[in-house]
């Protein structure tokens, strides 16, 4: 399975020059007839151009496709930058006998710099020129949304409806700048999910908005929100399969929350300077809101992910950090227990292991899980530690 | 001038065997009588057991003094802490002929291990047989709450009330697992500050709040708020100066922010890794709460403090953490200057010598200013740079 195993739509990513290091940068998706569209955009008040014309263009619930850069953010470009959104859905629009406002646009890169136009154009013509639905076309596309992304992440699911197959993939970035809070309608975290399942417009705004919420807006690198997070989820209805029943809604809404946590996960792991991904489960609190302000707290401080990058078992600075946030905490009722062993319980150390807890903190996943014991409330935020790698690449990244 | 260049306190700090480094970790400070006193103590919900007790002894207004130990917080000790805290008051009142709710108790270093009471009470007792006012004693004692801070910390006052010569003067210590929200009567940052001005209790608890809320409450390190954060003013009145009119307070007030302010400038000039201070300055936002919650959001993001450690201008990091927290924010209105240099106007880059700026980035204080252009909403918050040296210090700082 690759992205395009989902049927109905091509795709290809080449490389336009925006980039130095010469790695694709431009990239082009489009269905085959049209698809029913959903996405979610960034909530910073700062937002880049492509998110502005994105909202407006799928608003109607229809799409062509994607037209996408990377290397340039178009963020914090003015008019010249809203210009040149637009002009990219009108090329690609142009070259695939489409009008411009059924192209959604993305970039991501650098604020502050307007769009090589020269170079982004070439680069559409170029993609539109050699669209296809192979594997190989997959990873050009997938690889010209990248940043200082150090692998390709992809997930899928297949399932059935009434004897009809249906494919759910995705495809996303992440790396640097991610602490998304996205709302549909309305990441520089940027996915891209297909399914050939036929679902009407509105349903799939719903589902959208749902997994976003499960998934995309529980990772967090820096906590610093992007001006241009997108998560785009387009339906080519070819298999034939309808999502109307509560249950096929149902089995939908599964496969679309595995594959969006399954790519969330992999933003996690990927993280600027990553060496590992930290999941950070609460549990236990009043409600779900106060959970996920629990986690994030926790998954957010730069003492916790330098103390799960030196293997440190020091979980005073998890405890400290719950109690900081705005939400209800009572120390004297959590518990806490990383990979496994119980090391905080009722206020007081529980006297363990620490260097077979530090041992078991050298795996590729740690997991931190709170249970506050004070109300139903749940809640995971995946993150990773911080190593001095994030400092190399986030203090030497010039402008 | 030196700590106890101020009327009225005796002080000592001697090496208890605490901290493995066998620097001084217990200190004793005694007013020679007795001293009016206010504390603003953390505001999170997982306080250390000092801050239990100090919260109760410093409800009249007045202290004997403060004992304290570094290189252990007494944090999450459940009630063997509470009973330690209490045993360190207790010794320290026999010793100066006190009761022991007269003295208020600190600690800060590791969460979630018991006090080393044999070493605690040995380092109490040595103190409390060598106090003195000089300023070895006041070197001795302030060197006794530091644990990653690189300097002492310093600041005084000297002014004129009546003809009467009145002193203030403050220590502290910060460096790391600073993100301070205290509130009187309520960071693991530590602050004693003395005067030897003659004023009344609830009067300096309301100057101690308002001085705290404009000064340590706007430095962050690591946005993550301790378990044992305090700040305490002791008045000893020996001045024989009167703190009663408007004119007075004034006078008065206007030294203890200024005191305090530069304390605060100093732990974020020495926070841990620090190569430079950064010091970010909002204006024009609708109310002084947005324009802090603005502050905080750039001071707190890692990719604006990487931008600044590697004299990097890149201003998008800097505008779109300001979008992105819970504030009103328009960014066709704000002007951001760096430096001096305007680098953002009204939505749109403004053409600069990026290399220029880089070079004066290099400076010690880096100044970033943003003007919102939607109020008269003003907030200075200081924090410094991200460095490599910030997670040797946190991932090898082990349990």
């Amino acid at each position: 399975m690759h992205l395009l195993s989902t049927k109905g739509f091509i795709a290809q990513g080449v490389a336009a020059g925006i980039k130095q290091s010469g790695k694709n940068d431009v990239g082009l998706l489009v269905a085959e007839y049209f698809a029913t569209a959903a996405a979610a955009f960034t909530t910073n008040k700062v937002f880049a151009a492509p998110i502005a014309v994105g909202r407006q263009h799928v608003r109607n619930g229809v799409l062509k496709g994607v037209v996408l850069n990377s290397g340039n953010a178009n963020a914090c470009t003015g008019k010249q930058g809203l210009s040149d959104a637009r002009r990219m859905c009108a090329l690609a629009g142009q070259l695939c006998f489409a009008p411009a406002h059924l192209f959604l646009p993305s970039s991501t890169g650098i604020i502050g710099h307007p769009l090589p136009m020269n170079e982004v154009c070439a680069g559409i013509r170029a993609a539109a020129s050699d669209l296809g639905n192979s594997q190989e076309h997959a990873h050009h596309f997938t690889d010209a949304i990248l940043t200082t992304d150090t692998v390709r992440k992809f997930a899928c699911a297949r399932f059935k409806i009434n004897d009809k197959i249906v494919h759910l993939t995705g495809i996303c970035k992440g790396a640097g700048m991610i602490g998304p809070r996205m709302l549909v309608p309305q990441a520089t975290m940027l996915a891209y999910l297909l399914t050939d399942a036929d679902i009407a417009a509105p349903l799939l705004r719903r589902l959208l908005s749902q997994a976003v919420d499960l998934s995309f807006n529980n990772v967090t690198i820096d906590n610093h929100m992007s001006t241009n997070d997108t998560a785009v989820l387009l339906a080519s209805g070819m298999s034939r399969a309808s999502i109307k029943s509560k249950p096929q809604i149902q089995k939908f809404t599964d496969a679309l929350v595995d594959v969006t946590t399954d790519l969330a996960r992999q933003i996690a792991a990927d993280g600027e300077g990553a060496t590992k991904i930290l999941t950070v489960r609460v549990r236990g609190a009043r409600s779900a809101s106060d959970a996920r302000t629990i986690a994030r707290a926790i998954a957010d401080s730069p003492l916790v992910k330098c103390a799960i990058h030196g293997n440190d078992p020091n979980w005073g600075r998890i405890v400290s950090a719950a109690g900081m946030c705005n939400a209800y905490f009572n120390p004297d009722r959590a518990t806490l227990t990383l990979q496994r062993t119980v090391v905080y319980r009722h206020g007081q150390p529980v006297s363990f292991n620490a260097s077979k807890v530090s041992q078991s903190l050298k795996s590729k996943e740690v997991i931190a899980e709170l249970d506050c014991g004070s109300g139903q409330g749940e809640s995971t935020v995946w993150t990773c530690d911080f190593s001095k790698e994030y400092v190399t690449i986030n203090a030497d990244y010039h402008t």
